[in-house]
Parts: structure tokens; C-alpha cells; sequence
């Protein structure tokens, strides 16, 4: 049953301070929109009195673990909040994928439940989803995910990644890194193992995620070869597919777009393949001597995905590793491909968006994004990163969040976020919200920079009770309020310095803001002596 | 005098491991550049045999501090670098500054300095500064600076801050901070104190500053006025600047295009007016309902700058404090007149730079480029961030680096720093490093957007020692060498891991580099075969 509040009384919300969890009803009793509602004190205005300040509502990917009524723990996993639609649409004869249903003019629920979420209106939804300008990955067995679109139409979000390696990591830490990102903001998940227990760590993450799960399908499959990349064949990669459809991955990588003769491009490159699906099938086209067998067995692919509505995030196999190898011919080569593979896919019904570098520096950016729309005919862009520059290792979250909001900003929907310990490290918990929060900024700053109609109501909050130094507001409506409060601290650590018309910055003699208040009541007087009032 | 290396012969540096310092000898024998070379270690060939990698020269900002062989502290100060060129200009009756010598044809050991240091020539250099184009802040009292050149032709620069305020800090703490600040790149250094003891800091921190040192002269001059703006007058003022010229200070921000008119523009705002110097200039024209003494006396002003080669840094006591304010009328109306201000002080042969914002979105950050190019004839543009979007306080040198970065790309030849304290308290340590490093990034992806001839080299050898798997050398070429060792460590501590060929992120039978590496091979033999070897 899917989690059915009470009521829509707001809640206290259970993961961060000062907000409520509030739903917005839809047009059927379990379609309900959780939100975050950040509360604020109200202004004191110069004579005493008290002006309130509307509460913020924000996007709230925490799912059911941010409600404070919801009592859930990991082994028995979330509510089936789409199951009662996905059996509706069985009982009704209705296609299974969204993309099927908006051509024959169905808004579904899911549809509905996305543009609540982003206010917009359903059609609208219905009609990009239609185009193949916005996807909602959505497998029908996973009926825990709360519908989310990618499209450069909607707000630009953010995907991150755990997993564990033959080296580290082990599956309760997985799943508690994947509530934690979502706490901070991930709009989706991909679960990249590579090391044992592949199938079980998968398992509990979605069980657990209320949003969507992707996986690149050929790591699991070369653990079946016992890494040997050679002795990978179609059906050893249809069964993984198949296994992993099952579960409920909700979109697959597939690195179908890289092609033998693209090959002999990469070796005259400064850093070769650097995307580990990439240089697999390369390696397996090499020994094989046959062309990439996910390029010629797409069609197959393409109908199991129909029949789950997994979408499809074509890989980007020869991305760039390097500022060197910007914008090159494999790059580019391999992009036309999945354009031809973005159409036949839609043939067969089935979403997809298209992945993106890698490493470019700011001015090779542009180029990246007009050739994926005119190429891959405006489906969705998902980006890593890029990094602006190779020279900062242990600031990679850093360099590359430069290039994902330029990119973000040029239209691409998505940003896999990336961590300080990228090209280092794995990532622990601190990482993993640096690298949530970081991609968070670039994707808000994008959305800005898009003129998105609703963005900036967030800043203006904030910035409003900074200026009137509503401390405790200032940090709630931030992205990460307990970290605000943390630095805040380190300098002013009493609760009277909350209140305090100055910070440790300036002081109290030199504090602008409070002198422009004095300014504005004087300009206010002057106006008022030329009014002759 | 001078800092004489005996010889020069490269010696460990100082401060970077794996690296030395190294000079590069000018035309006369007190002309030595210091650079850090970072050697790097061979590459093995798939036969067993090494190729040698060049080793790499970076800019190095941190003097003397970086040489090992100088044994000063900071009771005793840097040698005077400079005193030489500076009495020889004396003894020729050449004129004080950099841009009246440049009008003379002079080529001052200066700019050669700055040519060498950036691999241009000395021409070139000479006449961008008699252009106005570009600044090399270099005041007469403070020989211990090495030369450095702010221009859009030349490196993006970035300049940290310091400073203690009536809350915190201590003078120890300052220089600290400043060795700190150097260490890690930054090209120049305000000191933005605003409590007790301003003068005594000042002094110890211009002593042993081998970067060039900015402050805002009407912090201290309010302090003499006890923290009543109104009390503010030219005298008091102007003596504060000759008192900080004889110090040594080598750049003034002065807001003297904020103009008592544009004030009531200010009201409407979201947040006001949020400079300091800006607030504390309004509130002084308000109470004396008089123009802002710094636009009356502007003239005095220059002839003080004048007579020490002081440059100017024009305020924007206007600048933006809110997405919401961005490019508003007030900001613009000020710009204006820091370009009249401009023309004046290059009349009396001032160095000149105009500072912008602030806090702008992505998308109206070019308009303020293209405005400050021709408004202000194109003087150096020096801007705080811009900060990207407001939400996210604790990560503002992150949303201010997408900005810094894109303005840079546009033509910023300085970018002031911002640490993730910003807006919430006093940076520590941590927070210094941070804001340098996220500051260096920015300013380096600007150089590779620019196309800046030399910018890629570093990126180049650090892309090549990652595919090669060459863990010291990508240590050692990275921005912060010490942060990369401590984060690959983390998950592989072993030195065996530092030459093995995967890292912790893949594991040993997913590293996509090395499969790279097979395929360079099978790539290689295909086409020997194909031309019949």
C-alpha cells in the first residue's frame, strides 16, 4: 500500500530543521506530492510590529524517509507508491511505458504526479514526455519511486553514485549512503558495483530508494566472465539485463553507441578510454573482432526495456578523460551514434536520455550541448561533470561543478554529480554531501541562469532574512542548513548572536546592512519632504 | 638587499614536495624570477625501457618563503627586491610610477619581471601598462614585493583577504594567515582589518609580503572617528592614505564613484547596499547632505597615489548583495563613473582598477563585462565572485567559483576569493586554503577558456601521469598535492598502491586505463598488419 498520511497536516519534517513534510493533493487520493515547507519568523519592522513571511516550499527527494510519520526500516523497505496505477493501467489495457501512453494521449498518473512537483501542468508533461524532450524513468517493478522528470524543460537534476568496489565498501553502508543522499538531494541513484554481492546490494537499494535507480548492466555481467571482458556474450548481457529489469532498475547505461571503427581515434589521445564501460566493450570488439554486440542487438534491447519502461541513458563510451581530448573525433562520432540509437529506441516506445563528458574546458562546452540536440533530435542530456580543468585532484567536485552548471545553463537535464574524491578515492559520507550539495548549486545556478519561473523564489527568501538578519531562517532555507549553523557557530557560538543585527565578518560598527536601513529610512524621509508630507 | 641565490642551481623548495625552487636570471644579475619546477618521474615503456617526462615550472607566489636557503623570519622581514630598481629610477629622474614610465617607453625591471614570469615579452608587457590595460601595483615603500601584472592579457589572478575584525583575530594569526595565503597562489593580498592595532598588522604583514597588499583606507580612517560615519572628513581621510602609503601599501580601493544620486535607486533593493566601504560612504553623504568627499577630492587623491605607485582599485560600494539586485540601476550608474574616475587618475599617471560584483546569475554576468570594458576603457576588471545563486551559504566559495570562472572567461583579469565562511564568519586555516584552491581553479579555467598559450602544459603532464598511473607525479602536479596524497590514501595507504596500476575507485580488473592501454596495443598492431610490417 502506498504511504497513505493521515491527513495533509504537516509534520514536523524528520531530516531537517525548521521545515514541515507537506503533501499536495492530486486529482486521485494516493496521489499525493511530498514537499518540504521551510517556516519562517516573521520581519520586525522598524516601529516594532510584525510582518510574516510566506513559508518556502522546496523539492523534497527524501521520499518517505523524510516523514516523520512513516515508520519504515530498511528490511521491509518503502511503501508501493505507484502500485495501484501500474496494475490500473494492466487492468485497462493501457501501453506500459510513459512515452506509449503520452502518444495516445493518456496523462498518467505519474505525469500528474511530476508536474505538481515541478508546477507545471499535466498536458504540458504529457506532451514533452510525448516529444522525447523529457523522460520519467519509471520501471514497473519499482513501484516505490516517486515519479521524477529529465528534461530541459523542468528543473535540471542531479544524479549520484555509490557502490561498492572489489577494494572497499559493503552493502548496509550502500544503503545508508543512498538515504543520505537523498537527504542532501540526489534525484537519482546509480548503483555502480562491481565487487561481490552485486545482486543483493541492488536488491535492498531499491527496495528502500523512492527514486529512480539506475545501473550500468555491463559491469554485473563482466563479473559473470570473471572479468574477462572477451568472453562476454549477448546472452550472458540479455540475462543480466533481464535480472536487474526484474528488480527494478529504472534506467539502464548502455554503451551502444561505440563502435569498432572508432577505435584507432582513441589511440593517438592523451588519456585513451577512460569510461569503464567503454574500454570493456572496446576490449571485447578487439579480441572479438566483431562489432560492439550492443549496437547490433538493440532492437532485442529495446523490447525488454519496453516491456518494463526502463529508460535507456545511452553511454558515452569514448567521453573525453582529459582537457587534451576535448571534443574529439571519437567523442563525437560516438555522439551521432546514439542520435540513430535515441530514434530507433523510440520506435519501439522506450525513454531515453543521452550521456555526456567528461573533461572540457569552458569554451569547448557550447559545442557539446548543440551537437547532442541537433544529433540525438533534443532527448535529454546527462552530463558528468565536465571538469574545466585537470589540474585539481581532491577538487573535482569543484572543477567539474564550474562545467555542469555552464552545461546545465546550455540545456542538459541532468548532472551526475562528482565527489572530492574523484580520481583519488572512493567517496565516504562526507564526500557524498559534498558532492550533492556541490551539483545541487550548479543545478540551482543553471535553473537561474534558464530564468526557470520558480527558482529564484528560494534566493530571494534567503536573501531577505539575511538582510534582516533572520539567522535561523538564513539557515534553513540554505541547502545545508546544519553546516550554515556550523560555521555560523565557529566564530558567534551564542544563541544571542542569532539575533544579533551583525555577524563576526564586519562587527558591530561596520555591519552594511544595518547601516543601509538607516539609509533607507532617510531616503525615505527625503522623499517624504519633496512629497511635501 | 635583494634575496642574491649564491647560484642558480634548483633546491628543494621550501614549501611543495617534489618540486624546487628555481630562478630565472633577467638582464641584470638582481633580476631572478622564482618558479616551482615539479619533476616528474619516467614513464616505463610496455618494453621495460623509461622515457623521460620534462619536468613542469609554475608560477610561484610564495617568495622568499618558498626558498630554503632563506632563513629570515618575520621580526626581520623579506630582503628589499626592489630597492635597487626603485633608487635607480631616482637617481635617473625617471618618473614614480609603472604607466608614466611606460608612457616614457621605459621598460622598468618591473615589467621585465612580469614578462618573464609569464613567458611574454618585455615589449609587450610595457605597453599594455602604458595602455591601461594592465597594472603592476608596486608601491615605492614596499620593495619586498615581487612584480606580478593584473590584465586581461595575462594570467587570471585571484586575491585573498585577511583581517581581523572587533570581534576576532590576532596579529600572529594575520601574517600566518598571509604565508598561508601566499603558499597556495594567491597573486596579491588585502587586509581588510577593522579592529585594534590596524597599523602595527599592516606593518608586519607588508614586511614580510612578497605579493603585493591592497586595503580599503576608510576602514581605518573610521576608526579614528570611533565608528560615526558622519564624523568622516577629507582630512582625516587623506592622512589615513598617506599614513598607509608610507607603509607600503601597493593598491587603494577607494569608492569614489558612488555617488550621494544614486542612493535612492538603493531603497527598492532587496538587500541594499552590502558593501561596507559602500554603506559607510552613503551614510556619510545622508547626515552631511553633501557629494561623497572621495568623488570631490579625487585629484588629491591621485596626486598621493601618484607620488608612491599606488594603484587604485575603484570601489563598487554599489555592487549587488542579492540575485535579486543583479545589474540593477544603481550598480550601473556607479560603474559609469568609475570609468570617468578612471580617465582621471590615468591622467596623472595611476595605475587603475575598477572592482565589480558581487552576487549575479549565470546569465547576466557577460553584460557586466561588456559594460566595465566599455565604460571603463578597458582597465582591469577585479570582481568578488560572483556569487552564482544565494541558497547556498557554507558553499560560497563554490557558487562564487562558477561565477568568478565564467567572468574571468570573459575578460576579469583579478578575481577576489571567497572562502566557505562567507556571509557567515571569519575563515580559519582551512577555510584560507580552501578559498585559494577554489579560487585557483577558477582563475586556471579561465586561462584554458582564454587559450592562453602556456595555461595547458600543467593539465597536459598531470592528464598523462593519471594514465600512466604515475600516483607521485599527479600528487605533485595538482593545486593542493597534499589534500590529493591524504585522499587517495584513504583508501589505498599502502606505498605499493602509489605504482599500482588500477586505484580504489575500479578495482584491479575494472581499470579502464589500463584495458586503455590493450587496446593501444591491438590498435597499433592492426595497423602494422594493414601496412604490411
Amino acid at each position: 500500500m502506498p504511504l497513505q498520511p493521515d491527513d495533509l497536516t504537516p509534520v514536523a519534517h524528520a531530516l531537517f530543521p525548521g521545515s514541515q513534510r507537506v503533501y499536495a493533493q492530486g486529482s486521485r487520493p494516493d496521489l499525493c506530492v511530498p514537499m518540504r515547507r521551510v517556516l519562517l519568523s516573521p520581519t520586525r519592522r522598524d516601529d516594532g510590529s510584525l510582518e510574516d513571511n510566506a513559508p518556502v516550499d522546496v523539492y523534497d527527494t527524501s521520499g518517505p524517509w523524510g516523514d516523520p510519520r512513516f515508520h519504515g526500516d530498511v528490511t521491509r523497505g518503502l511503501p508501493l507508491v505507484r502500485a495501484a496505477w501500474i496494475a490500473g493501467r494492466k487492468a485497462e489495457g493501457a501501453p506500459t511505458t510513459q512515452m506509449q501512453c503520452a502518444r495516445r494521449g493518456i496523462i498518467t498518473p505519474e505525469m500528474e504526479f511530476v508536474a505538481i512537483r515541478e508546477k507545471l501542468s499535466p498536458k504540458f508533461v504529457r506532451a514533452e514526455v510525448e516529444r522525447g524532450r523529457a523522460i520519467i524513468p519509471s520501471n514497473i517493478k519499482h513501484p516505490e519511486a516517486e515519479p521524477m522528470a529529465i528534461g530541459r524543460h523542468f528543473l535540471v537534476k542531479i544524479n549520484t553514485n555509490i557502490g561498492n568496489s572489489a577494494v572497499a565498501s559493503n552493502i548496509e553502508e550502500e544503503v545508508e549512503k543512498m538515504r543520505w543522499s537523498i537527504k542532501w538531494g540526489g534525484d537519482t541513484l546509480m548503483d555502480l558495483s562491481t565487487g561481490r554481492n552485486i545482486h543483493q546490494t541492488r536488491e535492498w537499494i531499491l527496495r528502500n530508494c523512492p527514486v529512480p535507480v539506475g545501473t550500468v548492466p555491463i559491469y554485473q555481467a563482466l563479473e559473470k566472465t570473471n572479468g574477462r571482458a572477451n568472453a562476454l556474450t549477448w546472452e550472458i548481457y540479455r540475462d543480466t539485463l533481464i535480472e536487474q529489469a526484474e528488480q527494478g532498475v529504472d534506467y539502464f547505461t548502455i554503451h551502444a553507441g561505440l563502435l569498432r571503427a572508432f577505435l584507432p581515434f582513441t589511440a593517438k589521445r592523451l588519456t585513451g578510454i577512460v569510461s569503464r564501460g567503454g574500454a570493456i566493450l572496446a576490449q571485447w570488439c578487439l579480441a572479438n573482432a566483431r562489432e560492439n554486440f550492443l549496437y547490433t542487438h538493440w532492437d532485442e534491447i529495446c523490447e525488454i526495456l519496453a516491456a518494463y519502461d526502463i529508460a535507456v541513458s545511452i553511454g558515452d563510451g569514448l567521453r573525453p578523460g582529459s582537457i587534451a581530448d576535448a571534443n574529439d573525433e571519437a567523442q563525437f562520432a560516438e555522439l551521432k551514434i546514439q542520435g540513430e540509437l535515441t530514434s530507433r529506441a523510440w520506435e519501439h516506445g522506450v525513454q531515453v536520455m543521452n550521456e555526456g563528458p567528461g573533461h572540457v574546458p569552458m569554451h569547448k562546452i557550447k559545442e557539446n550541448m548543440e551537437h547532442q540536440l541537433e544529433w540525438c533530435h533534443e532527448a535529454p542530456f546527462y552530463t558528468l561533470g565536465p571538469v574545466t580543468t585537470d589540474i585539481a585532484p581532491a577538487y573535482d567536485h569543484i572543477t567539474s561543478a564550474i562545467g555542469a552548471a555552464i552545461i546545465g545553463w546550455n540545456g542538459t537535464a541532468m548532472l551526475c554529480y562528482v565527489t572530492p574524491k574523484e580520481h583519488l578515492g572512493l567517496p565516504n559520507r562526507d564526500d557524498v554531501r559534498a558532492g550533492v550539495i556541490t551539483y545541487k548549486i550548479a543545478a540551482h545556478a543553471a535553473d537561474l541562469a534558464k530564468g526557470h519561473p520558480y527558482a529564484q523564489t528560494r534566493d530571494n527568501a534567503l536573501s531577505k532574512a539575511r538582510f534582516e538578519f533572520r539567522w535561523e531562517d538564513q539557515f534553513n532555507l540554505s541547502l545545508d542548513p546544519e553546516m550554515a549553523r556550523v560555521y555560523h557557530d565557529a566564530t558567534l557560538p551564542h544563541d544571542s548572536a542569532k539575533s544579533a543585527h551583525y555577524c563576526s565578518m564586519c562587527g558591530p560598527n561596520f555591519c552594511p546592512m544595518r547601516i543601509t536601513g538607516d539609509i533607507r529610512r532617510c531616503v525615505a524621509q527625503d522623499l517624504a519632504k519633496q512629497s511635501g508630507v
